[in-house]
């Protein structure tokens, strides 16, 4: 059945649904796909008619850029479902802005924002079945754009391929995080790609990411390429320190990615009076806080896991094990988070969107 | 027709030839492909049958890996026809070793050497009509790998594919090459994986190549990410300096890619009596020899291009001018490479390697 939506959007159906098969209690992150996709390209210089179609394999020729130059940048976002079965996105302008950014660093044309919110909302109203109510469960919403054109020249590709996939979530992460504060192995260059959602890179984690798991740390907390003396990001989120009362995190920068749920944590401290200070967080000072004990908590922030609280890190071959803390910050700050995403609480920054 | 190669290869031949509409004489560089190509997949844990099948269009999962994380990494080789019709291969040992050393860092698996040699050699059986002779003719074999796992969790992939394709070549660049050295973008950081040919790090340099491409420059020389003030690699070739008659170039690092046509050259140079220095290079003694008339030639070098001359260069916007070199080294070591290549001289090294 095909019909155009309000934004013109061409959509075909799902004869069927795949969800009486699904297990929400026993998900396994990003395995699992809704009944719909939806898809747009970009060709002879313009986006082409935007689609939703039924959630398939595609062809590509094997000459596609994306296999050989990495031209392929995404975004992480979640919907939620209120008790009330009202539909939720957090912050969508803000996946829109930074995809295009990312895009823009890797030569990529910028997708354009009606296409991407309405795109959004007619795959969610589709699929809205596959987001359950209730604090924890959410609908994985991962946008990303590819390079199509099938030629292998190293140059940016004149095809691409906007989509948006959509998978249900349960937390992220299960139990506390160790870390090791990375010493060798870098992330990302001054004047490099670091501050984009750029496939390659999380790749370029994987190796490094995998040492620090044999040595029993989930996570790897990267420092800066130059002299690894400061503190930048966990690849898949950005980093809190709580020092006494105060929350500290390193700042945006070319090497470092401009976090949604970083920034509304700051917000939200801001508004719960908790004094933040965006700076430069030497591993030094960070050690000696642990060593005197005004080391309070570390937690990483990010969409899929919204805040994981760090239990441990290792640096220079020395362990610093963390105190439980009653009344923590990576507590209050998730509880709120998700009773906004949730619409439980106010939300008087004005990051929901319901999805009508 | 599906039957077993001597290397076991599954081999489904096409049953037509798309040669007859190819003008090899005017071909655009990675945009044609031969009839055939090799494939591999990685599942459970290892490599399952090698197949060599009709060059086509291949389905892939919207949530593969590749797609969304860029594990992917690549080699660039070429095959050579000789006058008598004879097929030769230059080095491809390195590129199984720097495919594996590659994938290793990206947390791929390797692959093996008598699957990869004797895929090409399958392959080149297969479509060897589409080599044709003459110096600057080849055929562009493009080995790859990729993550296919459906499954968007930031964590390697369990499920890759090997493909080699094939594309008749002539040269790579036309003309001169003006270059800028680069000041504010990186191409690669310590620790990172600008060793490995990722293909991410190609995606991330398209960018400040199309600024520099506005400015008149076909190609931006990197320089380290910390000080900029040593120049490196060009991204799709290492860099050599004559400076008098010496030629200077970079030392590999974990920042630059250990070039095939690079390491060729320092021993065509050692055979020559060509003084060789590979050394950190720093801007400022590039822009001094320019000024005092030491600087003789700049020229890139790596397999697509074999060896382009750069005639002029831009830093610190004072734009260089080089001379016209009779005698160049650049032409000399491409003479030289080329004559090993299509058997037109002794090969002292057993560089050369002939299809049978």
């Amino acid at each position: 059945m095909t019909h155009p939506s309000n934004s013109n959007i061409d959509i075909v159906k799902s004869n069927t649904s795949k969800i009486e098969n699904v297990d929400f209690d026993n998900l396994t992150f990003g395995r699992t796909f809704t009944d719909h996709m939806f898809v747009c390209d970009f060709i002879d210089g313009k986006w082409q008619q935007p689609k939703i179609m039924p959630y398939q394999a595609m062809t590509f020729e094997p000459s596609a850029r994306v296999f050989h130059y990495g031209q392929a940048v995404f975004e992480g976002m979640k919907a939620f479902k209120d008790d009330a079965g009202k539909v939720w996105l957090f912050r969508p302008e803000e996946n829109h802005k930074r995809i295009n950014i990312s895009s823009a660093r890797l030569a990529m044309p910028e997708f354009p924002k009606d296409y991407f919110l309405d795109g959004l909302e007619a795959l969610l109203k589709l699929d809205k079945d596959w987001i359950k109510p209730g604090v924890g469960n959410s609908l994985y919403l991962r946008p990303f754009v590819i390079a199509t054109e099938p030629a292998i020249s190293a140059s940016p590709a004149n095809m691409y391929r906007f989509m948006i996939i959509c998978s249900p979530a349960k937390a992220y992460y299960s139990g506390k995080v160790r870390v090791l504060f990375a010493e060798k192995y870098s992330r990302s260059a001054d004047g490099g790609v670091g501050f984009a959602k750029a496939a390659g890179n999380y790749a370029a984690q994987f190796y490094p990411t995998s040492l620090a798991q044999e040595k029993g740390y989930q996570q790897i907390i990267w420092t800066d390429a130059s002299t690894h003396e400061f503190l930048e990001e966990a690849g898949t989120m950005n980093i809190f320190f709580r020092i006494n009362d105060t929350l500290v995190t390193a700042p945006i920068s070319d090497r470092i990615l401009d976090g949604i749920t970083r920034k509304s944590i700051i917000q939200l401290a801001e508004d719960n009076n908790v004094p933040v200070e965006v700076r430069r967080v030497p591993v030094s000072e960070i050690k000696e806080a642990a060593r005197n004990g005004s080391l309070k908590e570390i937690f990483g922030a990010g969409t899929a896991a919204v805040i994981s609280p760090i239990s441990a890190f290792e640096h220079g071959n020395e362990v610093f094990e963390l105190p439980e803390m009653e009344n923590a910050y990576a507590t209050m700050f998730k509880k709120e988070l998700l009773n906004i995403q949730h619409n439980l609480s106010d939300d008087k920054h004005g990051w929901r969107r319901e999805v009508k």
